[in-house]
């Protein structure tokens, strides 16, 4: 199975905390890194994913609030420094647009290649990129600024060869690409061979969704529906609501609501207030609606299935 | 002997690594805060601390490098989350003006609290600041673009009070602060008794001097002459003079030799360049030339006595 993995850089909120980083995340997508969000510390957190810069090729920012962009202007610098000659891309509101210019005009004017900055309308569910591999949607959120999450989600695979019967076939190698592609086979004395006797099916589509910063918002649960992992933002415990209302947050229960409804997988909880030094209440309160549930930390990496 | 301590928060050069931060100390004098460079991830670095966010009022910027500058966004953003109402005075080259109007523009709108922005001259060495406990001297340093160090002095404090010849004399505490401020006491028989027999010495005058980025400078051992702790980057070893030349740095050597020639109490290295997995090299050669000399590290704190 290709690599599809999540790395955790921050999941924490606003303030900063001694444990948690502001919202960053990475998503490893057959060997091609996607950053989502890129608050303070991220490329100080980066270091310790043990990936490499030259893999990050588009970063996709949810909203402009200051925790979720202020760690855009070091790596953009830092990637200057380490020799970066490949465009990079960054998807976000309109809002981030002047925020970018500005880091450009007065500390990247010796940048070796381009950022190209491309707004996205946070109030549609669009495909807002895709190559070969993947599909990237926004997702619209509802806070107090534009603000959108993502879907990624690959693209299907070929059939895997079933080995035993190319050798049983002595089926040359010029043709498997064919067979994979969905013809069949024929044989020396004309018999056909269905290709799907000669494969296995392609590994199920996988995909991820980021929800933050967020209330909740109806129509969630059917555009994440079945996803392999939904990140959620908790910033809340349920006794916190009316601080959830106030900021355009969650509660714990809220994400875990939408996981259920979409009948996701797994859920990820993050973006923790400051207020929690334990976040197991978090934990508790989205686990007693939906079992398969975690709480996301700096330097953990999940593998999707 | 009144607080005047050196907090490190970063210590590193451009290049992130698993070690340092970039450049940020925090000096408290006489619990007054006063920030010197602001990299990136200063604010989280901060909360190892244990300081007060409400004491910190100066931001001192040496330049409009990133890895001196990235940390104020956030800096400024967090501290309107806590509350902050009273002014925050940052003084730096007038580069950085667009960056912290950029960052102000768009993220902190809400602000319930004053940036003021002082542009230094960075080719002087004047008086950019002072109140009643200290003066702030800019330092002319030699780097690629405008860049100052700072000089900062304790004012002489009042001589202290021997208080045997306090309760000899009987004095009345009225009396007191007009003695520390060098009057006689004239007893009731008449007797004149000189201050300075009720007096012991105030203490001494401390100061510190921060010097980064740059390479040597002709007259700063003059500037930071006898100090009590001198910091001065030493980005590269001896065998790396090429490239500290080439990029505007100074070898530890060179950093020691200031401090020799200077007379300082004691040398501290910093803005170590990313190459280096263990410093000790940098210290060996800035101390055979002054022995007195430490490694900068973060969540060191130094007592100026």
């Amino acid at each position: 199975m290709q690599t599809f993995d999540l790395h955790i850089l921050g999941c924490g909120s606003a303030l900063p905390t001694r444990r948690h980083l502001p919202s960053c995340q990475v998503v490893n997508l057959r060997d091609k890194l996607l950053m989502i969000d890129c608050g303070e510390g991220a490329q100080l957190a980066w270091r310790h994913t043990g990936l490499s810069w030259m893999k990050l090729g588009y970063i996709f920012i949810s909203h402009a609030h200051g925790d979720h962009v202020f760690g855009l202007p070091g790596l953009i610098s830092t990637m200057c420094l380490m020799g970066r000659t490949a465009p990079l891309h960054i998807f976000g509101p309109a809002a981030l647009r002047p925020f970018i210019q500005c880091v450009l005009a007065n500390f990247c004017r010796d940048l070796d290649y381009t950022v190209d900055f491309q707004a996205i309308d946070t109030t549609r569910h669009a495909l807002v990129f895709e190559d070969r591999s993947m599909e990237v949607w926004s997702l619209p959120l509802n806070h107090r600024v534009p603000c959108c999450g993502f879907l990624i989600r690959e693209k299907a695979g070929l059939p895997h060869i079933r080995r035993e019967m190319i050798d049983f076939y002595e089926i040359p190698t010029w043709a498997i690409n064919r067979i994979k592609s969905g013809e069949d086979w024929t044989t020396a004395d004309g018999t056909v061979v269905p290709y799907t006797r000669l494969t296995t099916p392609a590994d199920p589509v996988r995909s991820y969704a980021y929800c933050s910063d967020t209330m909740p918002v109806a129509q969630m649960s059917e555009w994440v529906s079945g996803v392999t992992l939904l990140y959620h933002e908790a910033t809340y415990a349920d006794s916190e609501l009316a601080f959830a209302e106030k900021y355009g947050h969650s509660t714990a229960r809220q994400a875990a609501e939408v996981a259920h409804a979409a009948g996701v997988q797994q859920l990820i909880i993050g973006h923790f207030s400051a207020r929690y030094d334990d976040e197991r209440v978090l934990l508790g309160e989205a686990q007693a609606v939906f079992a398969n549930t975690i709480l996301a930390d700096e330097r953990l990496c999940l593998h999707l299935k």
